[in-house]
This record gives C-alpha cells, sequence and structure tokens, in this order.
C-alpha cells in the first residue's frame, strides 16, 4: 500500500517508515524537522545520533531499499498538505505530525498556544484535503491514552454505553486531560470524529500509550537509529530515570511515584500501527484502539530500571522529587484494550527486555549524555505561567514557537514549498 | 463590581453592558469590531441599525449613564490582554469575544482553522493574564449548549455520575458537537477546566441555548439597540424565520425540522449572566450552568412564527428545504437546567411575547431586510469542502480569516495596541 507519514523524522514516525518499507510498502514520508529545533530551543539533544533526512535517505540507497520519498513541508501550511496528497494520493495517511510534549505545551501561553493551534490546523488540514484529493484514504491518527486522564472507572475504547436516569446511548468516553498539550490531542479526536461524520473518511483513531525503547526488528544498525529523548521537557519519564541511572544521578520520581499509566514498546507500536495500516478502517467507520500493554506506576518503573541496570554494573536510587505536574499520585487505573487484540496483534516486547536494550545504547553514547547533563532534573512547574527562565531558555525558538505561514493571512493561489527530498 | 466583558460590541455584549450598568456595576467593554467584518465579508448586516462604539460611548454619556470605558484590542494579542487586566484588575470578566457562527466555521478549511485557533487562543490568553494579574477574579465563560449534542440521554449540567463495568465515578458529560465553531467552544471548556485545575480560578462555565429576542429592559430606545443578525451565516433559525416572514419569503427550516434546542430570552440570557456575576463561583470552584427555559423543535419555531405573524398582519407558509448540517432531525432531547435556579433566576420573557417585538422590530427595519434578501435563503453545505462560491464571498475578509499578529511570532517587549475609547 503506499502510505503518507507525517512526522516521519520523528520517534515513532522513523521506526513506522523502516517497518512498513520492510514488509513491502510505499512510504511517503512529510516532515518539517521542528521537533529538533524544538529540543534544542530546551537546551537538549537526541541521546542517539540521529541522521538527517539527506543522510537517512542515502543510507537506505546504499542499503538498497527501495520505496521512500520524502517532502520537507508544513503541515499548517494547506497548500503543501494538498499539494502532497494531490501528488501521492495515499491510500493511507499515518498523522503523527505534531507537537508531542506536554511539558513543552505549559513552558508558557505562547508555548501553549502554539501546540493546540498548530496540532488542531494540522489535522484540520490533513482532513479537508483528504476530502477533496483522496476521500477513500484510510487516516490513522495518533491521539495519546492521556486524553482520558484517570477517572475512578475502567477506561473504554472510545466509546462506551451508560445509563442516565432510566436511558441508555454509546456516547464518547469523556476526556479529562491534563496538560495543555493533552488537550490539544482531546481537540484533534473531536475534529476527526467530526470529519468522519460529514465525509465519511474511514478513520482509525489510536489512543498511544508511553512507547518504550531505542530497537526495533528493523533498527539493528546505527544508520538506522531513530530518536531518545531523554530531557524533562522531551523525556518520557522512564526515559529520563535511565538516563538518571547511566549518569549515576539519583532517579526522581515526581511525587508519590503512584502515577500509572499504559505502556508498549516501540517495536510493539510499530506492529500496532501496521496492523491498523494493513487492516484499514471501513469506508465511513471511526473506530478507537486504546494501544498499550500494560501499566506501570512512575515508581514501579524506577524500580525495575534499578533492577535491570544491576546487571549491568549500574546502581543507583530513588528519589522522589517534587511533582511539577498537577495530577492524581494515587489512583485507580484499568484501561481496556480490546481491539488491537483482535487485529492478531501480539505482545512482542516486554518492558524488562527493552530496558536492558535502552540502557546499553545510553551507556555507549553516555558522552552524548554527559553533556548535556543539566537537562535531566525537573526544573519547570505546570503551576507556573513562565517557565522559561526555569529551563534557561535564552532564546525562545521562533519558528518553533510561531504559527505558521499559511496563518497569518488567507493563503492566495500562491505556491507550496513542497520540495522533494 | 468591575466587570470585563470582552466582546461587549457583540449582540449579547452590548445588553449585557447596558444590564451591568443600570444595576449600578462598572464595566469595562473590549472588542476588536471583528463581527461587523465578517458578517459584511458574507454581504449582510444588522436588521437593527447599529450604532458605532464611539456613538454608543456618546449616548450613554449624554443620557447621563456613567460606569463605562472601552478598550479596542484583540484578544489574540497577549500583551493587549495582560496590559488590560494589569490596568484595570476586573472582578469578573466575562468572556464573549469569539467567532459565534457555526456556519461561519464551515465556509472553508481557512474559515474552520480560524474559528478553531483564535476562539481557543483567546480563551487561553484570558485564563493565564488571569493567573498573572487578577487571579481571585471570577470567569465567566460562554460556552454553548450544543456542545453536548444530542446523544439519547437526559444531558447533565457539566458532569454526571456514571456507573461503568462495577464502579462509579462523576465524570465531564460526553461532548459530542457537529461544527467546527461547536467543537471550538469544547475545545475552550477543556481549557478553562484545566486552568481552573491547575490555578484555582473561580470559573462559571455557561452552555448557553439559542438566544430570541430584540429587547431588554434597558434596550427601549434606537440608541441601545443590539445588532439583530438574520442571514444563513450569522442568523438563527428563528431569526430567519421572522425575518423570511417579513418578507414574504416561505419559511425553510432544514430538514424534517425535529431538531430540538434549548431557547431563552435575550433579557434572561441577561438576568442569568448577571445572576452570575453577583454571585460568583467559590475560590477554585469550577461550576456549570445550562441556560436556556425551553426546548423548540426547528418546526415548532416556523409555526409560531407564523402563529405570532397572524397577529402582526403578516402571512407565510413552510417550505421544509434541503439541511445543508450533519445532524439528527427527530431526536430525543431532554436536558437538565437546575443551577440557575438555585441562584434565584425565573424565566421572565417568553419566547411568544419575544416573537411579538421581533416582527414589529423587524417590519419597522424592513427597508434593511429587503436591501438583504439574497442572503436569508439558505445556499451553503456543511458537507462541502468550499463554499465561498455558494455564498457569494468575492473577497475573504483578510483581517477576519488571519490569525492575529501575537500568533505570528514570539512577541517581544513590544507596545500594546490598547488604547481607551
Amino acid at each position: 500500500m503506499k502510505v503518507l507519514i507525517t512526522g516521519v523524522d520523528g520517534y515513532s514516525g522513523w521506526p513506522l517508515a523502516l517497518h512498513l518499507l520492510q514488509r513491502g510498502h510505499e512510504v511517503v514520508g512529510l516532515d518539517n524537522f521542528v521537533t529538533r529545533q524544538r529540543v534544542a530551543e530546551v537546551g537538549s539533544w537526541s541521546a542517539t545520533p540521529v541522521l538527517d533526512m539527506h543522510e537517512r535517505i542515502a543510507a537506505l540507497q546504499s542499503h538498497g531499499v527501495q520505496g521512500f520519498r520524502f517532502y520537507e513541508g508544513d503541515l499548517c501550511d494547506f497548500t503543501t498538505v494538498k499539494k502532497t496528497l494531490h501528488k501521492e494520493k495515499p491510500e493511507v495517511i499515518v498523522h503523527l505530525g505534531e507537537q508531542r510534549s506536554a511539558p513543552y505545551s505549559m513552558i508558557d501561553v505562547h508555548h501553549a498556544v502554539a501546540t493546540q493551534c498548530q496540532n488542531l490546523t494540522s489535522t484540520l488540514h490533513i482532513v479537508y484535503a483528504m476530502r477533496d484529493e483522496c476521500p477513500k484514504a484510510h487516516l490513522v491518527k495518533m491521539g495519546t491514552m492521556g486524553e482520558y486522564g484517570t477517572p475512578n472507572l475502567d477506561i473504554a475504547e472510545g466509546f462506551f454505553e451508560v445509563e442516565f436516569r432510566g436511558r441508555k446511548d454509546r456516547v464518547p468516553f469523556p476526556r479529562q486531560a491534563s496538560s495543555w498539550y493533552h488537550w490539544s490531542k482531546v481537540f484533534d479526536t473531536g475534529d476527526v470524529m467530526l470529519a468522519n461524520k460529514l465525509w465519511g473518511l474511514a478513520t482509525t483513531d489510536v489512543m498511544q500509550g508511553v512507547i518504550y525503547g531505542t530497537r526495533t526488528p528493523e533498527i539493528t544498525q546505527d544508520w538506522q537509529l531513530t530518536r531518545f529523548d531523554f530531557d524533562e521537557v522531551w523525556g518520557t519519564a522512564l526515559n529520563r530515570f535511565c538516563v538518571q541511572a547511566v549518569l549515576g544521578l539519583p532517579l526522581t520520581p515526581y511525587g508519590k511515584g503512584g502515577q500509572k499509566r499504559g505502556f508498549i514498546a516501540l517495536e510493539d507500536s510499530m506492529q500496532s500501527l501496521r496492523l491498523a495500516v494493513e487492516h484499514p478502517a471501513d469506508p465511513g467507520e471511526y473506530r478507537v484502539f486504546n494501544q498499550f500493554d500494560e501499566a506501570y506506576s512512575v515508581g514501579d518503573l524506577a524500580k525495575l530500571v534499578l533492577k535491570v541496570g544491576e546487571k549491568l554494573g549500574i546502581k543507583g536510587e530513588i528519589h522522589n522529587s517534587y511533582n511539577p505536574r498537577v495530577e492524581l499520585e494515587e489512583h485507580y487505573y484499568h484501561p481496556l484494550h480490546d481491539n488491537l487484540l483482535k487485529l492478531g496483534y501480539q505482545h512482542q516486547r516486554t518492558l524488562e527486555e527493552a530496558l536492558e536494550w535502552m540502557l546499553s545504547d545510553l551507556q555507549r553514547f553516555r558522552a552524548r549524555l554527559e553533556e548535556k547533563r543539566a537537562v535531566v532534573l525537573p526544573r519547570m512547574d505546570f503551576r507556573v505561567g513562565d517557565n522559561k527562565s526555569r529551563l534557561h531558555i535564552e532564546k525562545v525558538a521562533k519558528e518553533a514557537v510561531a504559527l505558521p505561514k499559511a496563518m497569518r493571512k488567507v493563503p492566495s493561489s500562491g505556491s507550496a514549498s513542497v520540495s522533494e527530498g
């Protein structure tokens, strides 16, 4: 199948491209590299050295991998999206190209606005362009388990049947997000539900759990490495714990550490997305996958990192730290996740197995972690209106926070900035 | 109390200012007049001739009304919002300053993006500025009953207790909006819920029903008139039916006409908002009002217009027309609305009474309706990606659809464009 991946330069985007290419699919990638800029904005970089896109493409070619084409472009420019879809007519669009960090959205009001506006604009541009250019294509949209929050209920897959005052209906499971970023993903969900209702776009809405790992079956050599973020803004709690362990720093779960979330290995997330691609939603269908395998508390994660670390000669300790987030630190957590199993999904990689790979990869790139030691410890606070000085951000990356060209005025019939790599 | 009203130039904003001034409150108004531009964009105008703001202020002064100050400014410019709140330190902020038309949001992709981005940006700017400048102020935020959609359930006031798989919790009532505009109001609700959780902002979230009427106890003379929109983009179904009746055109309910919505008189909506202002939410409280009195179907409205019209010598007929919206045309509708009653709210004006006023006001301004006869009949379609040619929009109002200055780049310490009227 011909699959367009937006955000193909990212942590999930690149492994997904490799996985789909290996399965014989044709992959068209789109990215504007803004995540690289934004990670630099907070003084950090990827633990793994990541090739530039032209180097990635050259490496694919030199290893005889066929079927990948790349467009540099911004999803917030409607002409770019429309022209790309017009030219490529993809059968599937996997939309990963969004600002994906909760802490980044909480830096200040401008980062909040940019996160929400850019994310929903990219989604609106994609559904409008699909309507015009490829209405029969299948949209696989990346959401997050964080949309649901932590209600004192089992969490349904998107919809549930409720009874209220003697009547019953199937309605969307209530969303209770806890950052501007997480709300932006709820907004995307609303917009995609409406696009499905208006135009019948076949849609798989993926409520993604936290992804862990540095490796997939396709990532076996350095030229295939994907990024691995570890700073307090871009790294997950688990990633930070691994890096803290490798650097000999105390592991710092926020607050009591009882916050539970659903987790999935990078290779299993790729398996899930591939299954969604190869078993598309029906015309007019809107289906939701809660995409994770196991739930862990933040405290459990820290303990597991130390347990696995021991095998590799890593010793460490846990110091629970101030919680910069506004969240329950002890709560019920039991989301349902049956829909993927029906497609044949099989859990392949446990957290404990993946942690061995992660820690040894991080030991190998230890010099890169040492250089950015300062950005691992938490400094920002979701309760604070302006976190720039806490993060030592001297200069906000204008291009990262700016709303893009297309949104500054109504586009005329001007030319698109689509360039083929 | 000192009350800041954003969108003070609008249909609700101006009557609210008059009502609060009459009750002895101090009113600070903010507006950028974009609704006037946007109504012109679709070739329409207000049925009632509406004074410009400087004329409104002059009239207030010449009639000895004290206590009103006006700022011309754009809520999408954070510096404007912050400086206004810093200078005025309002005790209450009634946030009405948003794009309020579902059809306008459905014109094309750029109107969709502008509606959602501008609405959520204005809300984020207000809550961030409140956090910094007046964290104890009370936010009265205007949402819409349309956020809930039309589930086959009674609709709770914001939250409900549900049981699912043997567990119970109080969670937000699910939102199922049916236009980009209605989703933008859901997005505001999410953001305001989070701001309340992060910073404890005292919040009243008003799920407003459809407002009807041209008059309030304060609007007794021409200099007090508020706008009254009647075209297919800016007018409610009821307003269009009234104008169709006055012009001798057939009344055109969309589809079967069984679509039910909650309605409230302009003066009763002002009473409700005033009660919210005078009985603020507690510090840290987030409360929701479903603000309407009676539910009517679109078909019932058309019949009622003809019934009341007969008294005024107006004859007409009903032609059910193509439904440009994607909505259920026959459905259960029973939203709860008890919270306002607890504050002492009393329904003052029935739809039948208000219709007499509306129709006679419209007869008086019949020449203005005749001149814009072409914009009353439905031409646009929510299923169509680009409605500009159907609406005969020759030139999109750039300033109306553009995302505003503050969003184009991270603002430096430059000066605000706040000007006092």
